[in-house]
């Protein structure tokens, strides 16, 4: 698979707040080649904790990206950028302010899901694409897929909205909170200044540790741990959340942390008007994915934005997946997933004028 | 409504871990009058974080537990106390070790469900109540109804367990595990040494931040909260949590949180059998009741126990009532809940030999 990766720098990025980052630098892996015409291209959207590096070795989502995969690099063209506010290349809180020579930290603006999916825009300009062939993604990277269609209806194809939502339930936010909270009661936060000295780990640990029990169902988490013991006086699933709590803290920013739950908690595509009003004259044909046990992301949310596709006659196919693997669902049940995707972007590909 | 409250102290209690408490005390609440026969008594079993108040002004469950209510303070003497472990007037962590003049903190020894049940037969017994004429809680106050019944199957002539289960499940413990791991990232907490000091206020609120949200559901924080606005830049949602959190600290003790999480998630009736064969030839009467939108103790929990009585042709009662405000529902769906627990008690007070 040929893969290529690099942070590209842009002039400027005006936000929704008001303010402008300029310059500001996005970090992006790509797989496959992209064809003369410049229509196989997919951007794939990372979800909360992710990265640009979606395939190949490690890669987030490598087995649903690759030669022969569901988003098959044989025929298609797929990139994946960091998203804004995001500490893997991206610019974000833990970057160097121009102005000041010092991290952004806490002085950061305020991104939302629009600012990362504008910033996206100017990549994908930048390699010269028009029309992306397909947009999809996960939990938040799902709501960034709905974000394109409804901001850059002209530019996408096809939209791949899976296990998501058109706005955060008051759970949702409330799940988000408490691992903010978590975050900003550790006295290493220091109101966020903490580049260059201790990160706020234990906070983010736990932070972490609540995202995890979100992400799984209580089946899920039967089957992988019951009441099995670690240690005389430990529980396995204890011990699980307590290792991934603490690798967590290896690889992400805190401050990341608190403006990208922010971003998905504001993000609210109502406020705009009716669902059914924002996919009024939408070109873009949609597959939407949810999972039966997906508890966080449940499938009443993907629902809504299924009913009003189908109230302005839009071109919407809506599968909800059996799995028993909560919100995890979209990393790990490959199969059922693969077959709806490989031939949602064939039907699609083949479609386009020539 | 008649009403005593005292702190009986007792001689000793030999704990599951081996070690023996000698003195504890224990702290109860009293809520009607004994008749002569001594059978017209209710113990009343408190959840994770309640307390011996039970009824009257601020009780937690004063909708149920009064003159005319569920738990009739006209017929029955209806009593409740703070658990072993607990801190709101028993024995625990934050009280004084006998042995060195100082608060146990984390030497205070292991306790288990059974521990405290074994406290509350000590009490029950120096009131001259030979045998209760029921035993009732939700949550953890329903594990204590479910040990009760197994412990001591001739003192308690109905059992109603409510809202709860014969073992926590990989994503209780979890849950539980969070809130641990919160107040233990406080550095306030100081492997447990704090007394006299500064508390974990800020561990705490955020282990208590989750448990509101376990406690209630989705639709009821939708109904509550929505995405409707504190502050420009704070939903509702987060504010009340915050709320909740903060003002947990001024009544709680840190420690007894995680002692008492620890006996929750320990707890596990099938370590001694199957669910069938510890309720083989139980007299007693069971009321189950579970509410459809719990999801922290899903309908499913209580099924298990009520299908084991089933297969052993014991008493069971079993209702799943239809709420909409998830485990909080034990707590506030007054209605539908006094119906059942009324008929059940006074059916069962009239079948008792005269």
């Amino acid at each position: 698979m040929v893969s290529e990766s690099g942070i590209s720098t842009f002039e400027r990025i005006d936000l929704d707040c008001g303010v402008t980052i300029a310059p500001v630098e996005c970090a992006w892996e790509s797989y496959g080649t992209l064809n003369e015409l410049k229509s196989n291209a997919i951007l794939i959207e990372h979800a909360f904790s992710g990265d640009a590096h979606a395939a190949g070795e490690g890669g987030w989502w490598s087995n649903m990206i690759g030669p022969g995969k569901a988003f098959d690099t044989d025929k298609y063209f797929v990139i994946c950028s960091n998203v804004l506010g995001g500490c893997r290349g991206t610019t974000g809180p833990g970057s160097i302010n121009p102005e000041t020579g010092e991290p952004w930290a806490m002085s950061f603006p305020v991104v939302t899901i629009a600012d990362m999916v504008r910033l996206q825009k100017t990549l994908i300009d930048s390699f010269g694409i028009r029309k992306l062939l397909g947009v999809a993604g996960g939990s938040m990277g799902g709501m960034q897929a709905l974000e394109w269609a409804v901001a850059y209806p002209g530019s996408v194809a096809a939209a791949l909205p899976i296990a998501t939502t058109a706005r955060h339930s008051a759970q949702q936010i409330a799940f988000n909170e408490v691992g903010r909270q978590a975050i900003m009661a550790d006295p290493d936060w220091n109101e966020g200044n903490y580049y260059g000295g201790k990160p706020p780990g234990r906070g983010l640990s736990v932070a972490r540790m609540v995202g995890h029990i979100t992400y799984m169902s209580d089946a899920s988490m039967r089957a992988k741990f019951g009441r099995r013991l670690r240690a005389p006086d430990q529980f396995e699933v204890e011990s699980y959340l307590q290792y991934r709590g603490s690798t967590f803290v290896d690889r992400f920013d805190a401050n990341s942390y608190l403006y990208i739950t922010r971003a998905m908690d504001s993000f609210d595509l109502t406020e705009r008007g009716t669902l059914g009003s924002l996919f009024e004259r939408i070109p873009t044909r949609f597959l939407v994915i949810s999972f039966t046990s997906d508890w966080l992301y449940p499938s009443y949310q993907s629902l809504e934005v299924v009913s009003a596709l189908r109230s302005r006659n839009c071109d919407v196919a809506y599968c909800n997946l059996a799995s028993d693997y909560g919100h995890d669902a979209f990393l790990v049940e490959v199969k059922e997933q693969s077959e709806l995707v490989r031939g949602f972007l064939a039907s699609t590909f083949r479609s386009l004028p020539a």
